[in-house]
């Protein structure tokens, strides 16, 4: 984001705020960043925007520190990949004249590396970003927060965060659960036989298992209802696969090829990833 | 695996069977082979070695009709990707002086690309090829089949074709359900939120459902049963979501990530996939 804001001159100055020494010299030495501080107040100093990108635990706690200490009228905004709990836990900002403004988002953009070393200005080029205000959240600040996220090439979808929480449950939550138990139901004696399509299939599975366990616990309840609707569907397979029944296997697949089809191209395109999965 | 002989000089002479005037000429464009003929009998005279690479269900009649017809103690073999129903219809072969020996084999290589117009002579460079014999499978025929197969630069594997079935189900059959219905309990309203780790988890849905009907209806018993081990993992996940069990979601996904990084090394070097899927 650093790269990008610095690219594309977005912003006068964009400094970090890291919680070690170690962090700063790391972040210096790569050249991403203004400035690098280890004090907030530092930071909040004149910042007309503020983008919490800690992991979702963190996220609750960093934004209610902006909310009580950023300048009169700042925005601040959020990579948390999960939204209702973290827009519900941040509604009410202490009572200030012109408080700051938190418009929660999740931008979809990210690769399997990590780390500032792995940056790249482009991260958010045609990636969609959900942005999800509460119903108390003025309109400028949404279409402010909207336009900042677009500044960085992505593209702004608003919605609630029941809602957003809801459809990624289905789009990365469940997926990162099935991706794990394919892992862990193949035996190791099978694994010389798994060639590109098991390793495609399972490959977030080798995510940090701790960050995820944060990940699906703030999310319990889409992402369980989610779960049983897919077990139906293995079931349902299992079943035809008994009778055998290639009319019906063939129409799910088909049904699967579609979807999948369906969302290929712009996938392809963007080439992105949840950030903070 | 034409370029694949030629290039490692392996053979006098790599003749290709095909089944229209269009498809000879288009490999003809193309220079992969030798030579290009309609006819079997012109194909299988001289031939030392025969790889039936035809869709599943056709392989059984192309193997018979090599053991019938194609020369004295000639190696045929195949890249089906099931093989316990292949081996055990073509083990009568019909009484002859030194009959052409059928060994059965699963070339683990291969992309999402697919046609003539998609090879690469590495194609099966560092490869896993299962290579499973009948008991009545005399050995000399073995050890020419596994030698077959190492020279295009795969590593062969032997063991039955049961074995191969029940392993295959859990590295491919149940991965590629998985995924289609992944993709297919996704609503389309949800695809704008479908990043990167939802492309690659669903990836493998995108492939002919009228092959993979064919593929599965193959193999039903062992991707039947690992179908409904995976639904039950999914419930445990599910349970664990309820009940807010952090600890056990972090066991059950550190278990699925082991399993995928203990493959992720070799996958990533094989580039490989299966052939027929």
């Amino acid at each position: 984001m650093a790269l990008a804001l610095r690219e594309r001159e977005l912003a006068a100055e964009v400094v970090g705020v890291v919680r070690s020494e170690t962090s700063r010299e790391r972040l210096g030495a790569l050249g991403l960043l203004d400035s690098i501080t280890l004090d907030h107040g530092e930071a909040f100093a004149g910042a007309e925007v503020i983008v919490v990108a800690t992991p979702v635990g963190s996220i609750v706690g960093e934004v209610k520190r902006a909310q009580a200490e950023a300048e009169a009228g700042a925005l601040i905004t959020d990579v948390g990949s999960t939204k209702a709990d973290i827009v519900a836990a941040t509604r009410s900002s202490p009572p200030r004249d012109k408080p700051p403004v938190f418009v929660g988002a999740h931008p979809l953009a990210g690769d399997h590396r990590s780390g500032p070393e792995a940056a790249r200005a482009e991260l958010f080029h045609g990636a969609t970003t959900v942005v999800t205000p509460s119903d108390a959240t003025r309109r400028e600040f949404v279409v402010e927060a909207c336009r900042f996220w677009e500044s960085l090439g992505s593209n702004a979808l608003e919605m609630t965060a029941e809602r957003h929480d809801q459809l990624l449950a289905l789009t990365s939550h469940v997926p990162h659960i099935a991706a794990a138990a394919v892992a862990a139901t193949t035996p190791d004696e099978a694994l010389p036989l798994a060639a590109t399509g098991w390793a495609d299939t399972t490959r977030v599975a080798a995510g940090s298992a701790s960050l995820w366990r944060e990940i699906l616990l703030a999310n319990p309840g889409p992402i369980a209802a989610g779960l049983r609707e897919l077990a139906k569907e293995l079931g349902a397979y299992a079943t035809a696969l008994d009778a055998g029944d290639g009319d019906t296997l063939e129409r799910m697949l088909e049904a699967g090829r579609r979807r999948r089809l369906a969302r290929g191209r712009s996938v392809a395109d963007g080439g992105n990833d949840a950030l903070g999965d």
